[in-house]
């Protein structure tokens, strides 16, 4: 299969001059930004240095029950020879306390309470006791400081504590809130529009004689949705100039960046991408990428906004995708990929690259008696998706790479749990 | 400041031995499952396992625009010596072809039609050229099966693709599509409840002098959704036994898993504990773990139902809960956690490990020079947020190890991208 979808094929371009050439005919692409409430903008990408508009915390507060007081009051205080306190007031929280602490006094004072002026520690209630002259015995020194919180502890008035470009997480989330923000502002979701093309494909699976199920356009949708773009539908156009030209203009029209699956294959001639270039300039900058699968991938410039061009197979356009629309999403946002999984495991079949082209090879890891073992998948052809859906792990070989020996280390990017073998426990 | 808290707690139960009693106390709770469609899929828990009720393909199907041949009539064909072969039909999409392909027959076939019966390859169009007689030369051979996607070839009817317990990622919706799927059968989402207490906590921020902005509660609600649950508002109740009861009892009446953060520090007394103890049996189970931060953590089962009382520190309470949790939640759904991401790194600090607890020491990984380094971040206390949010990484130091020198090789678990140093490049 793939050597016949080669001939179309000239020469084929590599992954990273690919990328520098389309990034390099596209302007700076700088997405609006959006308020949104606090409680909203998990994983969304923060669109404004973030100062602090008050210190966290805002006062000196105790972290315990007990007796604020100056430590020095209590230094040498045990079980056998308590301080003697005089108790002068209560600092209750929400209240800012009017009494002042003097040498030899005590103030009674809640957690989160603020701290009085004069105090400089607070002892614990359970190291203390009232007596009935209202006086407080002390049974333990405190250090200056101790179980207080000082004023900016956690964050100074005025300092930036999270930078743009961002992915919100739930600790980002507590810190807007301790800041008392009830908004925040992050970048607009790339609307990604995704057109699939093919006379064969309907929206109906089963049921419709001699008719493909179109597997792209949710498998794609649900990718934009996953890095944190806004998919945006366009259908499906049959192999029709007109009509594939209508639907990118449409897309063009309503989205930031254009996906198009299929249509650019040896036995329908460059029909999608004869179109791009119809649209406008730049057209089509890249065609042809030296990677396997993905090969007939293409990149586009249109009057300043990015079309990509996919390989019709459901694999190859998800493998396309993650090479370079993914990058540009995260790209548009301003932001950083997380960490992607990576582990160690040996292979144990021969995986066998293409001379020139980075390969990607899908995996199954196992664990067996403690070790991992990655097995390449048998792909009769880049049309069989349960590849994909029966892998956990990517092994990409790189150009200058024949393959891995059976038995070689090799790195694998996992993206589902390790298959436990039978004798492995599960925890 | 953990000295004080320590010493309500005469003793701390290892994390492992904690889990066990914990669940060992739970009924198998098996959620409800709930259909959905396939679109709004993405992430969920599968509840059922698939099978397959038609062959993907379904049909043979040609994967290219071409002729489709016997293929042993063109073995041997050249462009200097193409097979003459008679054209006899056409075979589109959509249509089941009426035609029968003879030896010496060929039909007109396009990209996803039915392979016509008879035929057994396509020849591209490309290799082909047809005559004003309306026959056909082929100038190039194919072998059996060639461009020819055969039945069930992806997918054979009636076998499990996907089982239950399966997060559902982007391939996975694309095969409901291809079977035809419009709806999928999910696992319910477990609903968990989040409760604040403290008389110092507001839901205002700033503006409200002496009180405490409620951090935990819009924290844990947001890794309530980061792993799959449903956060359940329960607000916040004062340090008052009538009142934490009224809102834990309506928690286990409208929640799955109920949390109620602080009101277990020694100052407070046992108050959240012994109002969990009135509630029903066999109630805490375990208070008090060996770890650092959330020592002041425990583990509750109520009439069938899992309360777990977390720290009132919000990094002790995120800490706490991706220990006890989140693996909750995880089990609730029948299903097992992403591969998270780890590297290792030199640690440029001693790190220290508190002798018999599982230490989490927040560490700010940089890239320099192609080597990766860790930093611990100073932790003057648990109530610092902002070392959770400068940190991209936690290092565990075991119960076992006295801690790390510095310089030494650690594993370090990698939440946000790795920070570059000045001389790194960012692709």
């Amino acid at each position: 299969m793939s050597k016949a979808r080669d001939r179309g094929f000239k020469q084929a371009t590599r992954i990273e001059d690919a990328r520098r050439t389309f990034y390099g005919a596209l302007p700076a692409i700088s997405l609006p930004s959006e308020k949104v409430p606090v409680r909203t903008s998990l994983n969304r990408i923060l669109a404004e240095d973030v100062r602090a508009e008050t210190s966290v915390p805002s006062f000196d507060k105790s972290a315990m029950d007990g007796y604020a007081v100056v430590a020095e009051d209590t230094f040498g205080a045990s079980q056998t020879n308590p301080s003697l306190l005089k108790s002068v007031g209560e600092s209750k929280v929400g209240q800012v306390p009017k009494t002042i602490v003097r040498r030899g006094e005590a103030v009674v004072i809640a957690t989160g309470a603020p701290v009085p002026q004069g105090a400089n520690a607070v002892v614990m209630i359970e190291s203390t006791k009232r007596l009935d002259t209202g006086d407080v015995e002390i049974y333990a020194p405190v250090a200056p400081g101790e179980n207080v919180s000082k004023v900016g502890e956690d964050v100074r008035e005025g300092t930036v504590v999270l930078e743009r470009g961002r992915k919100l997480k739930p600790a980002d989330l507590g810190l807007f809130v301790a800041l008392g923000r009830r908004t925040v502002s992050v970048v607009r979701k790339p609307r990604v529009g995704v057109l699939s093309t093919g006379n064969e494909l309907s929206n109906a699976g089963r049921g419709v004689t001699g008719k493909t199920a179109d597997v792209n356009r949710p498998v794609l949708m649900a990718m934009v949705e996953e890095c944190g773009g806004m998919p945006v539908d366009l259908g499906i156009a049959k192999d029709d100039s007109a009509q594939i030209s209508r639907k990118l203009k449409q897309g063009l029209k309503t989205a930031d960046l254009v996906l198009v699956t299929a249509g650019t294959s040896v036995g329908k001639g460059d029909l999608v991408p004869d179109i791009i270039n119809t649209l406008g300039k730049p057209g089509m900058l890249v065609h042809g990428i030296a990677m396997r699968p993905s090969l007939p991938t293409g990149l586009a410039v249109v009057n300043g906004k990015p079309i990509v061009s996919l390989p019709g197979f459901p694999v190859s356009a998800m493998f396309a995708f993650s090479t370079f629309v993914q990058p540009l999403i995260f790209r548009m946002l301003g932001t950083e990929p997380d960490p992607q999984p990576k582990i160690k495991a040996r292979s144990n079949k021969r995986i066998v690259g293409v001379p020139g082209f980075r390969t990607f090879v899908r995996v199954l890891v196992r664990e067996e008696n403690g070790k991992l073992f990655a097995e390449p998948l048998r792909t009769p052809g880049a049309g069989i998706l349960t590849t994909l859906t029966r892998a956990n792990g990517i092994v990409v070989v790189p150009e200058n790479v024949e393959g891995f020996d059976e038995g070689a280390e090799i790195e694998v990017q996992l993206f589902r749990p390790v298959e436990r073998g039978e004798g492995a426990g599960r925890t």
